[in-house]
C-alpha cells in the first residue's frame, strides 16, 4: 500500500478476462502512475536543489561572519591586511576548489585517499552530484580556510598566506574530506569494506573535517610564525593585545551563527526524505532537531564560558560569550544529526571547559592566536568527533 | 473531483460485474491512490519545513539587527556592555525557552492562562509540533527581549540585565504568546469557548504579543532606571546623547527589515496550503501579500516620519528615517496578513504619527530611552493591533 | 508515458465492452488522476514562491550591501548623508515601484515602449503576476538606485538625490525594464513579432537592465556634479580620498556576493521545471549552474583585478579585490544562466581588464566617482551583455 510501484502484471489480470484489453487497460493506468512518480522526482529535485542551495549561501555567509570577526579582533592597523586575506580566501578559494578541489574530495571511483573524476567540473551535473553540490561544498572547503585565518592575524605576509590558504582549499582539506565523506575514503562509515574500527568515524558536518583542519593548520601556521611582537612581555608573562572593535566581534560572531543553520541542518543535502512515507516524522524533523541541538550546544557553552571565566578573571567580558558560542557550534558539528537536545546541552558544556583548557595551555607554552582559532576549532572540534564518535 | 480519496466501495462496482477480481482491482488502483497520498504529505512535511526554518533563520538574523542597532545608537564607551546583553538574550533565551517558555506558551492541552507540557521539548515532536516550530517560536522569544534591551541601554547592571532578560523570555513571553496564539488561551481566535469580544485578539505575527510586550516591558524597566545621567541638564531640558555610529543603525535597520521577512511572512508557518486545489490563488499569494504589506507600510512610515521630523526640526535626519521603519514594521506586524497593499500604507503612515507622538510625550515627561525602543515598539504595537481589530 | 494526461475517452474502451460502467469506471479514475495534477499544481506554486521569496530576500539584502560599501567608501563626516540616501533608496523606491513602476515595467498588454496596468498593484495577483513577483521586481529597481548612489556620493544634495533616485526606480529603470524584459518589450527576447537583430537581446539578469542603467545615470549624475573637491589638485593630478572604513567596504562586498545568489540564480522566478520529467537534469540543476557561474565570474575577476593592480601600482590592495569582484559579478549577470563554468572564468576575467581601462579612463578624463560604481556597473555591465549576445 505504501510504495507508488503498479505493475502491468498484477493489475492486468485483477481487471477482467479479455486478457487484450485488460492488459492495455492496466498499462494506461500504470502509465499515468508512471507520470505520477516521474513528478515526484522533479518535485524532489526541485525541493532538494531549493533546501541545498539557500543552505549552501547561509553557509557562504560564514565568510562574513570570518571577515568580520578578524576584522574586530586584531588591532585597528592590521585590518586592512586582514580584511584582504579574507576575501582572497573565497575568490582563490572558488577558483582552487573548481579546478581540483572537488575532484580531489568527491571523484569517485578512486582510492581511499584522494578522488581523481570531476577536475574542473568535468561530468558535472551527473545523476551523483549536481552543480549546487559543488556551490555547498566549495563554502564549506572556504570555510575551513577562514577558520585558519584568524589564528595567524597580525604576523603574516600577504603572498605567504595565499600560498597557504590555496593550497588548504585547493589539496589539504579536500583530501581529508575524501577520507572521511566520500564513499571510497579509507576513514568513511559509508565506505563498505575495510571499515575503520569497523564503524567508520561517523563526522555529521565537520567538527573533524573542517573544524579539526582548519584548527590544526592554523596551529602549525601560528607555531611557524611565532608569537607577535609585544604579545609577551620581556620576562614571557602575556599581555593582552585587544582587537579594535567589540562591535565588529560580535556581528562576527552572530553572521556565523547565522551561518552555522546552512552548515549543519544543511548537511543533510535532501529535506525531502520520508522515513516512513505519510508520517508525520521525516528527515524534515531530524533537519529541524539538527538547528536546535547547534543552537543549545552554542547557547550552553557561551553561558558556561561567561560564568567560568567571570569566576577565573573577576570580571564580564563579551569576548568571552563568544568564543563560547563557537565553541560550542565547533563541537556540535559532529554529532549534531544524531544528539537529543538535553544531550546538545551536555556536549556545549563540555566544549565551553575545553576551551578554557585550551585558553590556559596556550598562555603556559606561549602560544599566540590573536582569535583563539586554532585552540577553539581544534580543540572543541576534537571534542566534537569524541563524543559523537562514544555515543 | 478535486479531493485525492480513491473509494474501493465507489470504484469496485464500475469495474465490472465480477465482484471479487473488480473488488481487488479498485483495491489495488486506490491502493496506489493511497500511496500518492502519503507522498504529497511528506512533500508538503518537506516545503512547509523548508520554509519554516529559513523564516526561522530570519527571524534569529533580527538578532544581530538589534545588536547593531544597539551598537550604533549608544556611546562608544557603552557598546561592550549593551552587545553583551545581546549576545545574552539569545543565549540565555535559548536555555530557559528550551526548558520552560515552549511548554508555558504552547504546552496544550491546558488552562487559557499558561501551559504546561513540553518542558525539555519533551515529546517533541509530535504531529501538532515539529522541532522547526520550536526554533521557529525561539527565535521570537528572543526578539522580544531584544527589543527591551534598547529602552534600559547605558544605564542597567549586567546580572540585573542577565534575570530580567531570562525572565521575559523564559516566563513573560511566552505566558503572553500562550493568552493569544495557544488554542487554549482566553484571548486567542481559536479558542472555541468562551470567545474574548466574541472574537478573539487577532494577532497574527506579533504587534501585541512580541512587540507591544517587549515595548511595555521596556517602558518599565526604563521607568525604574530613570533617565540617564546628563540626558537632562539641571533646568530639565533634553539633551541629545547621539549614538556612536550611523553606519552600525542602519545595518541594524537593514537587518531587522531583512529578518522581518521571516516574521510576518513566516508566521502563517506554512506555504503549501492551497485555498482551492489546482488555482493560482493560494497561501503562497497570502504569503507573497503579507511581504508586500510590510515592506510598503514600513517604507511609507519612513518617509512620513522623515518629512514631518524635517518640518519640526529643520533638518534630515537618516535615524528618524530608521525609527520610522521600524514604526511601520511594528504596526503592520498584526495585520499583515490580511489588509491589502492601500492599507498598509495607511497603517504605516499613521504608525509614522504614533512614534512622532510618543516622542514627544516621552520628552515631555523626561523618560529616557536611548533607542526610542518602548515609543517604537509599544506605542505603534498598539496601534497595530488597535488597526488590525478594528478593521 | 510523461505526461500526466488521463483520458476518459482513451481509457473508458479499454475497461470493458459495458460502455456505461466502464465510462465511469473511467471518469472516476481520470478524477482522481486530475486531483493529482491540481495537487502537483498546488505544490508547484508552493515551491516555487518558496524559491522566489527567499531569493527575493537576498536581493533586499543588496541594499544592505550597497549601504556598507558606501558608508566604508566616503570619508566618515559624509556617513550620515551617504546613509540617508541608501535608506531612501529603499523607501522612496517601495512606494514609487508600488504605484508605477512596476505598472510600466510589466503592465501588458501594452506597447514596445512603456507599460500601463498593475498600477498600485491592481488586479495582482492574476494568473501571471503573483505578489511575489512584484517583491521580486522591487529589489531589483532599488538596486539600480542603489548602484548610482555611490558616483555621486560626497558631493549632493539630498533632495536633489532624492527626486533622482524616485525618477530612476519610478521610471527610468522600469522603462528600460519593460523593453527587455517585458514580452511585448521592443527588444525583448520573448516578443512575438518585429524582433530586434532577429533575437531580441538577451539579458537574463539584468547586466543591461539593472547594472548599465546604474551605472550609466551614476556617470551622467557624476559628469553633471563634477568632481568633489580637492579630488584633483590645481595642476589637475588625481588626489586619492581614501574611505574611512575598509571593514565597511569588505562587509558590504560580501553582503552583494550573498544577495547576488538571490539576483542571478533567482531570476528564473520558478526552480519546479523539469526539462524532461523524471530526469535529474532539470531547472534546478540550471538555477545552481547559475550560482556557480556567477561565484567562479567573481572570483576570477578578483584575482586578477588583484595581480593586475599590484604590477601597476606596487601594492596589494583589498579594495581592488573587492571592486573586482563586483565587476566580475556585474558583468556575468547578463550571461549566467547559459554558459559553463569555464566560459565564467574568461568572463571574469575580461571584466577585470574592463574595469582596470574604465579606471584608467576615468582617471585621464577628470571623472570621480568615490566608488567606481559607474565604471564598475556601467562598463563591465556593458562587456556582460556584448559577451552573452556574442556567445
Amino acid at each position: 500500500m505504501a510504495s507508488l510501484s503498479c505493475s502491468v502484471e498484477e493489475l492486468a489480470p485483477l481487471l477482467g478476462p479479455n486478457t487484450t484489453t485488460a492488459a492495455a487497460a492496466a498499462d494506461y493506468i500504470c502509465g499515468q502512475f508512471s507520470a505520477v512518480s516521474n513528478k515526484f522526482a522533479d518535485a524532489t529535485h526541485a525541493i532538494d536543489s531549493t533546501y541545498l542551495l539557500f543552505s549552501a549561501y547561509l553557509v557562504f555567509a560564514m565568510q562574513l561572519g570570518f571577515a568580520m570577526l578578524c576584522a574586530g579582533s586584531v588591532r585597528a592597523k592590521n585590518t586592512m591586511n586582514i580584511m584582504l586575506t579574507n576575501v582572497l580566501d573565497a575568490a582563490a578559494g572558488g577558483i582552487f576548489y573548481y579546478l581540483f578541489g572537488f575532484a580531489f574530495a568527491f571523484g569517485g571511483p578512486s582510492n581511499g585517499f584522494i578522488g581523481h573524476h570531476y577536475f574542473g567540473m568535468k561530468e558535472i551535473p551527473s545523476p551523483d552530484f549536481d552543480y549546487s553540490m559543488f556551490l555547498y561544498q566549495w563554502a564549506f572547503a572556504i570555510a575551513a580556510a577562514g577558520i585558519t585565518s584568524g589564528s595567524i592575524a597580525e604576523r603574516t605576509k600577504f603572498v605567504a598566506y595565499l600560498i597557504y590558504s590555496s593550497f588548504l582549499t585547493g589539496f589539504v582539506y579536500p583530501v581529508v574530506s575524501h577520507w572521511f565523506w566520500s564513499a571510497d575514503g579509507w576513514a568513511s562509515a559509508n565506505n563498505k569494506k575495510n571499515l575503520l574500527f569497523g564503524s567508520g568515524v561517523i563526522d555529521f558536518a565537520g567538527s573533524g573535517v573542517v573544524h579539526m583542519v582548519g584548527g590544526i593548520a592554523g596551529l602549525y601556521g601560528a607555531l611557524i610564525e611565532g608569537p607577535r611582537i609585544g604579545r609577551f612581555d620581556h620576562e614571557g608573562r602575556a599581555v593582552a593585545l585587544r582587537g579594535h572593535s567589540a562591535s565588529l566581534v560580535v556581528l562576527g560572531t552572530f553572521l556565523l551563527w547565522f551561518g552555522w543553520y546552512g552548515f549543519n541542518p544543511g548537511s543533510f543535502f535532501t529535506i525531502l526524505n520520508p522515513y516512513k512515507s505519510g508520517y508525520y516524522y521525516g528527515q524534515w524533523s531530524a533537519v529541524g532537531r539538527t538547528a536546535v541541538t547547534t543552537t543549545l550546544a552554542g547557547c550552553t557553552a557561551a553561558l558556561t564560558t561567561l560564568f567560568v571565566k567571570r569566576i577565573l578573571s573577576g570580571h564580564w567580558n563579551v569576548l568571552d560569550v563568544c568564543n563560547g558560542l563557537l565553541a560550542g557550534f565547533a563541537a556540535i558539528t559532529s554529532g549534531c544529526s544524531v544528539v537529543d537536545p538535553w544531550a546538545a546541552l551536555i556536549c556545549g558544556f563540555v566544549a565551553a571547559l575545553v576551551l578554557i583548557g585550551c585558553n590556559k595551555l596556550a598562555e603556559k607554552v606561549k602560544y599566540d592566536d590573536p582569535l583563539e582559532a586554532a585552540q577553539l576549532h581544534g580543540g572543541c572540534g576534537a571534542w566534537g568527533v569524541i563524543s559523537s564518535t562514544i555515543r
